[in-house]
């Protein structure tokens, strides 16, 4: 039996994509996943008691691909991180009802506390992601950090993970159609299942499809939960180039159910 | 200037409340909080990057007081708690807008793998707080561990902190009262707006009482914001004796607000 990253023995169900379609890596997807998020877990070395791992909540934002952090000198994790500097993030999602399948990632590294001169992006960017900020950001107890990144460990839900590449994941750009994705399923789903079913008989290898559910939407494509008269599956369907922005995503569409139904007209 | 827990230099509000009231301990109110969840953030000291700190998502249960985990042997985490007992499981409220305005709760301590003998009790909570889990429990590449308890912190929002004792947190009762605590003060502020006026009036140091939002109940009183021709603050009401459960709640508001119109009959 298989046993995935969770040790969950459940065989995954077969892909009905066609192979080598274009989709986003892990680092994509990592980037794109913390970048939606602002509160994460620190874990740091804690003083007290000494040695042990301390997990802590924080806020943050990225700054170039790192995340950044608004931290009080008298907070446990900042003594923490002052003593020593080496610590993670986690960040996780939280849509999901069952808790592990939530994509999360670990930013595993050291963290800097940038002097008043250093920290002009990094104030920028957690100012922005956390307005109500600003009226402590100046308190003399407070500073900024930088967590400098050496590992990355992604786990997108059931199945799909892996150690990112730390500049990978530095570099990456975050999905442009994520803020959208959730406002295009739930559309594609109530209103459009028809043409759900045209790209699963044109574009996967399904056969005798029965309805089709859109759960993903990225720059590159989207995924579909098939079901077919043998069985339902997951597949993924590729756009002809990828999407610079989520207003690109209804001519995509569009474009791809003309050619679904060239493919195979509608009866 | 007056600085809270998380460095925010503000004054809090003046408390309207009379002195010493009863009110749950911080061991009781970590208790409650974590009572309430069962997913969290597992700190653990890291195989690779060795020795750091790594943060990652967990589920749990309670079972006696003390954390349990159902976890493989193949994920990251049980391969850091088994080449290092030492582990912190941080558990937080999300239902307050503001994120450091949400409880928190860091249990320190060491991770102990449970044999299939010594599991009974881990097994039973674990699998009651989550049923799904079921199918998976048995599969050889499982193990349920503990968390052993050496350290508490408590975050209870802005300026409401300590360490808690670990052996008063592990025998501390969740408050029976959490989980009605929203409906109840959902219906209150939307029903009873003049019997909270009453109670501020009656029970509290606050004059010309203007309107009255209850924040906060557990088994010993209740909280409100009370806002006066002089501006807000708190205010703690406790009730006659310590209720023993939720439906307790209802007619100790009611005996309070015959107490109140008592003292200041409505005009």
């Amino acid at each position: 039996m298989n046993t995935d990253a969770h040790g969950r023995g459940a065989e995954p169900p077969a892909s009905f994509s066609e192979p080598n379609l274009p989709a986003p890596s892990h680092a994509e997807r990592a980037r794109t996943l913390v970048a939606a998020q602002r509160m994460g877990s620190l874990g740091s070395i804690a003083l007290e008691p000494a040695g042990y791992p301390y997990a802590s909540l924080i806020t943050f934002a990225l700054d170039g691909g790192l995340p950044v952090f608004l931290i009080s000198r008298i907070a446990e994790h900042t003594r923490n991180l002052s003593a020593d500097p080496r610590a993670s993030l986690l960040v996780h999602e939280s849509d999901k009802a069952d808790p592990l399948a939530n994509g999360r990632v670990t930013l595993v590294g050291s963290v800097r506390k940038l002097g008043r001169d250093g920290a002009t992006s990094a104030r920028a960017a957690f100012l922005a992601a956390h307005p109500q900020s600003a009226y402590y950001a100046d308190f003399s107890d407070f500073d900024f950090w930088r967590l400098e990144l050496e590992a990355v460990r992604y786990i997108g839900g059931y199945g799909r993970m892996s150690w990112v590449d730390a500049p990978a994941f530095r570099d990456a750009v975050p999905d442009p159609l994520a803020p959208a994705a959730a406002g295009i399923l739930a559309h594609m789903n109530a209103d459009h299942a028809t043409a759900l079913v045209a790209y699963a008989r044109a574009f996967t290898r399904a056969r005798d499809v029965q309805s089709t559910v859109m759960t993903a939407i990225d720059r590159y494509g989207f995924e579909m939960t098939v079901t077919t008269a043998s069985g339902p599956g997951p597949a993924r369907v590729a756009f002809e180039s990828p999407l610079s922005d989520a207003n690109a995503a209804r001519p995509a569409l569009i474009a791809l159910l003309r050619d679904a139904e060239a493919k195979f007209p509608p009866r």
